[in-house]
This record gives structure tokens, sequence and C-alpha cells, in this order.
């Protein structure tokens, strides 16, 4: 592989279109798998509905909408001075920060955006509009450059002919960029390597079966979609080479949160001797948690479970159980692909040494 | 519990109603759970249809349904004697045997009609009638006892308090009786045991979200449905005592063949230490294949992964895998529980022994 690999994609997730009087263009997800939709963000409001209803989503892709979506708060500003133009920031900032509460990256960013903002108060209005713009660019630029270290990084574990598996979507529609677990599949896929996908559906949400199906074949990589209960028989019948996940967030010991059903897989795939691991950019350890069991588990409405997009499936009154993430502990996990390099049977002692910590 | 034990739920799934002249009346499961339906076939067409059209499924109810079939296509017979009324019986049962021609226990119960019918053959054709209704009758009784035997062989196992989990529906909607994993279930909250149970929703045909839930709830039994990717994490951390599962085949080691899904939840559950149980009739053993690997897995079409009742979800062109069943190695199984007795950690000794041969 060539130093300067670049992977471009046909479809993206967001971008800044034009220059400070331009606009955010995102892929509206909430279409997909059934029509590929662009919108043009072209204020305020509009973002914040985009991040409220999913049309963009996945943490990293959050970040970079939510420093966007500064800038289209701030674009119009009359403000003469420092003081007047920070009111206007701020009202967006609080504004934006409402859309989506739990949204860790979203907070990071807006964080991100105010303290540039500061740094930069001697800047004249317009120089300051103007720098706000390159750093939520640059937000957008970083997210780009972690995705393909992670996907560089974990390819050199991937071989011509793997037959790889993954949960949910930890993929380019999740990021600025080529994502994280996906990332691995398409560098792999760049460098020529012949791969096969199996993609659980992922319920209850559907994120394999809507998302990750679609993305990888825009992509023009081999893709099958399968009930998360036949990751076994797979494994076991087809033949799996390896299973890469993404993660909501990683404890100082390895143990990785993601999707529910991520830890029935792990089980799954080390009865089956199938190497599984984890790709996440290192902002996702928090290495305050000690262990996975301090990692708080959101627990969403039942009705998810009920459904399935549009058709119910349960009778009425009957309780559903619905943990949206579970916890696979770092012994089940072979590798964490990071962008500063993958961590081998991840241990407390390992995972503080890559955060240097 | 005395001896008399005898379980009555507030449904039945299929029963004789009247004489020679009168008709099957069954559960319309297509309806469920939304609504609580009884259609009774009045002709051997609507049977045909009923079993056709999954109205009455499950692989006893089926072989009950072939039974009361048989009876609705002669009972009209104008036939003088043996000869036309055989050639009329011979008519019935291919019709019948056309209905769901992957049904074993369908072509079982038509070859016992059958065979009773040549038997008999010297009973004037009123009489031979009047045989054949009871020969179905039969049928029925020998499942419900059948069931009711299950139940109390596996209901020793569960204590007070225990927490349950089950794939699919095993139940008494699958049956004529109470089932055979949810007999043990109905059996133990019979004899005042608190029982919870979790049901996997078991995709990609949700029988379980569908029809598990609906019988359980009906019967008062505190179920809660979960997706299938959940059960490892519900396993530790709210806490499974037992899970139980049916089977469709049995191999002569005691590798067992059920819904795809239950491979998955076997080896969560050996990791969790949770034991994990088959209920079955002796019926189901296939003495025949050595090995689960022997049990060939029927594929369905991958459109029942893409869509959920009447939602499509994946993007047009992306494959499905769908496989219908898995096989769950007699290693993972702590006991196969059979009307005849339990037998714990199977093997082929002890299956031999138990089948007698």
């Amino acid at each position: 592989m060539s130093d300067d690999l670049s992977i471009e994609l046909p479809f993206f997730t967001i971008e800044w279109n034009g220059g400070i009087d331009g606009c955010a263009r995102l892929l509206d997800q909430t279409l997909l798998p059934h029509e590929e939709k662009y919108i043009d963000c072209r204020n305020i409001e509009t973002m914040w509905h985009a991040i409220r209803e999913l049309k963009v989503r996945g943490a990293p892709a959050i970040g970079v909408a939510a420093g966007m979506g500064v800038v289209l708060g701030v674009q119009d500003s009359s403000a003469k001075d420092f003081k007047a133009f920070h009111a206007d920031l701020k009202r967006a900032i609080d504004y934006l920060a409402s859309s989506r509460p739990t949204a860790v990256n979203l907070f990071w960013a807006l964080r991100r955006m105010e303290r540039v903002a500061k740094e930069n108060r001697s800047l004249g209005i317009p120089s300051l509009k103007e720098r706000l713009l390159e750093e939520a660019k640059r937000i957008l630029q970083e997210d780009k450059e972690t995705c393909l270290a992670i996907g560089r990084n974990g390819a050199e574990l991937v071989n011509d002919g793997d037959t790889m598996m993954t949960h949910c979507n930890a993929g380019a529609l999740a990021t600025g960029g080529i994502g994280t677990a996906l990332a691995v599949i398409y560098v792999a896929h760049a460098q020529g390597k012949r791969i096969r996908v199996f993609a659980d559906e992922t319920r209850p949400l559907l994120q394999g079966a809507r998302i990750t199906s679609w993305e990888l074949q825009r992509a023009g990589i081999d893709v099958t979609v399968i009930c998360d209960g036949a990751a076994a028989h797979t494994m076991k019948t087809v033949g799996v080479d390896r299973v890469i996940v993404g993660s909501d967030r990683i404890a100082a010991n390895g143990d990785a949160a993601n999707k529910i059903g991520t830890f029935s897989l792990a089980i799954a795939a080390q009865q089956m001797g199938v190497p599984f691991n984890v790709a996440a950019p290192v902002s996702t350890f928090d290495p305050e948690l000690a262990a996975g069991n301090m990692i708080p588990i959101e627990e969403r409405d039942g009705d998810e479970v009920a459904r399935f997009l549009e058709s119910k499936a349960t009778p009425e009154g009957v309780h559903c159980f619905n943990p949206a993430f579970d916890v696979t502990p770092a012994g089940l996990i072979e590798s964490i692909i990071t962008e500063r390099g993958v961590i081998h049977n991840p241990d407390a002692k390992k995972v503080s040494a890559m955060l240097g910590i």
C-alpha cells in the first residue's frame, strides 16, 4: 500500500458546501436504504432537526454536525463586538446542545468551538466567523484522518479472501470519514484484498440491515445480511475469519460497550475460534471507568423491541426488555484497533500505555 | 403435585367439535397476537388451507390436523364398499399431503390413518368412519399426554422463583396439548412455582414475540420479550436460571436441531453457566443420524430476513442468508427432557438406552 492511500466512497455523510455563507450538506439517513437524498442545512434550525431526528447519527458524525451547526448559528450574526458575538454564539451552542442531550461528541464539539472563539476574540467578527468555519472543517478533517488510520492499522490483520462479520453500523455513515470497523474493510478492499462481509441485522433498530448493508453495497463490497441469531451457525457452516465491531465506550481494562448483541456475538466468536476485534478512536476510552461493569447501560423504550419499522409484533401489554448496549469483557477481545495502533489481548496495562497515562 | 394434575389453558390449538358429522375447530395463528379467532374446518379444503397457510403450525399440531383432515375428507363419502371408500380415503390423503410437503408429522399421521382404515376394512363404512374419527381424536389425546409427561418430567428441574429463557415457540400452540418446552413452564406454574420467562423474539419469523409471548400472557405467566442478541446480556445483568427450548430433530448422539438462533443461545448459556435444556417427544429422535452434522438444514427465502411482517429493512439487491435451523451439539445441552424421562449430559449411549435400541 502506498503511503498516500486515500479512499473515495461514492457517497458522503456530511460536508461543508461553499464559504462562510455556505451550508452543511448531509445524507438523510432516515431515508436509507430506500432513498439516497442529501439535504442542505442552511440554518441552525435545520441542523438541530437533522441531529434530533437522526438524519445524521454516530458519535463522530454528530461532532462534525455540531461544529457546522455552530457556524450556521453565527453566520448571520450582526454583532459588532466580541461580547455581542459571544452572546449569539452561546445561544447557538445552547440550542444545539438540546438536540441530542446524551450525545457525548455533541458537547465535545460545542465546547471546542466555544474555546476557539474565545482564543480568537481579538480577531474582527468577520475573521472570527471564518476561523470558526475553519475549526468545523478541521473537526471533519481530523475525523477523516482518524478513520483512515484505524482502517490502515486494522487492515494489517486482514488477509486476501477473508470473510468478516460485523454488528450494527460502525461505518462511514457514523463518521465524517470511512468509519471505524468498516474502515478496516474499506482499506483492505482498497488494498486489493477480496473481502466478504456478513452484516448482523442488529435488532431492534436494524442498523446492520438498513445502513451497514447499504454503505458496503454502495462501495462495491460483497455483503450478506443475517439475523443476529444466525451468527454462530454462519461461523460454523460458512466460516468466518474475523469479527470486527465498533464501540461506544471502552473501560480502562479494555472492556468495550457496544450495541446490544455484541456480547453474544463475542461469546460465539470465542467458542468458534474466530478472532473478535473492536475498532474505535482513542477518544472512545474512558480511563475513569476501571471496568465494563461501571459503564451505564441505557435502557430504551420496549416498544422498539415490540416493533420493526412500521410493524408491531408483540401482543398488547407484553413487556419488552430493551437494553441498548452491552459490555464485552476484554477477555473476549483479540484486538482493539485504534488510530495509534493495535492493542492485542487488551488489559489495563496495555490500554494505559496506549493512552500514555 | 397430585398424580391427576391436569392443566387447562384458556385457549386451545385444535379440537374436534361434535360427532362424525362435526368439524375441526382451530385457532387461526396467522391472526396472533392481535386477534384470537377460532375457525371451523367443515371440509377438507378448509383444513388444507389452514395447514398450508400456517393457521395451524408446529409438528405435533399438524399431525393432529392431518388426522382430522382425513375424517373431513371421508365424512361425506357415499362409498358402499371398502374399495370405493379406500379410493375416497386415498384421494383425501394425497390432497392433504400436498399442503405442507416438508412436514414429517403430516405424513406420519396420514399413514397412521390409512393403516387404521385398512386394519378395520371389515367394519361397515359408517363404523369405519367412526373408527377413523376415534383415531384422529386418539392422535390428539396421545399428544396431550406426551406434552403433560414432558412437562412433569421437566418441572422437576425447575425451582420456585426461577427465571427461564426460551427461543421460538415450543408451546401449546405448536401441539394439541400444552407444548414441549413451555409444558415444563406450565406444569411448574401449576405446581405453584413462581416463574418468570424471557422469550427471545426469534427472528426472522418472530414466533417468540408473536406466539410464545401471547400464549404465556394468556396463561397468566410473567413473560418479557427480548431481541435475540440481548440473551447473553440478560443472563449476565438480570440473571437466568435455565434455558429451555424445543427441537425439530435430535441425532443419535444428542445433537439437537432447532430454530435458527438456538445454537448461539446455547453457547451464551454455557459461557454464563446457565443450564441449557431441550424438551421434545421421543419421536423427535432420529437414530439413523449419528450426529447433528448429518441433519439437513433448510435454507429459506432471504426475503424473510430482509422483512419483518410488512416492513422491508434491507436495500434492494442485498443478499440475505436465511438458514431456518441450526444444530446445538450435545456437549452444550445439560438435559434432554422427554415424556419417558430426562437424559442428563446426553450422549449416544444414553440416547440409545432411552430409545430402547
